[in-house]
């Protein structure tokens, strides 16, 4: 029973987060999300009480997948420049990985989030910039780098990078995933080591 | 009176665009947004025949602008060095400009614009792509450079870097303006120059 629960839970955040990337997270209301998902009222709110909830859940598991994919991975590993590689792979696999786009695309969209929500959400990223901004740390480290590029900088400047895919790329077009990453990870290198 | 008109037609785009932004795009009707911009629904309708059009001004008018600010200045500069630094440069400076914001910000939203506005704002974002990955390509010539680095990959790099900012930046946060610009400057010459 908490298996099917679970997992259809994940379905319905997944096909709201589909809803509000085509319709607009401020139109749709409860009710238009419980016919378009072919709920009724009763399931959805036993497991939502509201847009809001459910657009917190969205933007977390985004968190929760980048977090399990990427971030564990990655601090299962021991040499810097290894750990920053992997990083770098992992993200632009989580961004162009199909099943869960819909859920992923959505933690960038600057929807109406509740404060309370928006300030759990925000501090998640916050510490996924921080994450990535010790991995880039380590690496300038590791190589005795003179760089003048701050960590915390660089940081964001991958992130705008590997994020940005979601506004340009699409599958089968003329640059491969594996032209991506290794040409982004080649960027990234030359940026921060020098 | 053609002066008046343009000035505030503008300006109702600009009040538009922080609408739709705090309150959703697909949640405003005509009605709503006659009432906050304190119009008749009349002179609303003067300037523009329906939301859509009034989304697709906005996004217009954001792609004028950086056109105007950015590849302009730009291209009546000779040196490729040069036009790749000012371009990091004003684009910058477009990002964190605070009076037209809210119209440059709503370009990267994805709202549900009909297929043929969207296509004519697609095909003048593409115009601006293809503008900066001519000037990536000219400094690597330039420099006779063998990087591997792709200038259409580097240059949606570049913009992902840029465009990323609105997501994070804070004015009067650690990171200023002259240090972004700087790294970022850096970083990307580094990346596209081996």
């Amino acid at each position: 029973m908490t298996r099917v629960a679970t997992d259809s839970r994940h379905e319905i955040l997944r096909a709201a987060a589909k809803l509000f990337r085509e319709h607009g997270y401020s139109a749709a209301s409860m009710n238009d999300l419980a016919a378009a998902l072919q709920l009724s009222k009763g399931t959805l709110y036993h497991h939502f009480q509201s847009k809001d909830e459910i657009l917190f859940h969205i933007m977390n598991d985004a968190l929760q997948i980048t977090e399990d994919q990427v971030k564990k991975p990655v601090l299962a590993l021991r040499d810097p420049e290894e750990r920053l590689r992997t990083c770098i792979r992992l993200h632009i696999e989580v961004v162009l990985h199909a099943r869960d786009r819909e859920i992923t695309v959505m933690l960038h969209e600057n929807q109406p989030l509740s404060p309370e929500l928006r300030k759990r959400i925000n501090a998640r990223k916050k510490d996924y910039v921080q994450f990535v901004e010790a991995l880039i740390a380590d690496v300038q480290r590791a190589h005795g780098s003179r760089s003048k590029v701050d960590p915390k900088v660089a940081a964001f400047a991958l992130l705008g990078m590997i994020n940005w895919i979601y506004q340009w790329h699409r599958p089968g077009g003329s640059i491969t995933e594996q032209e991506l990453v290794d040409q982004f990870t080649q960027m990234v290198f030359s940026g921060v080591v020098q």
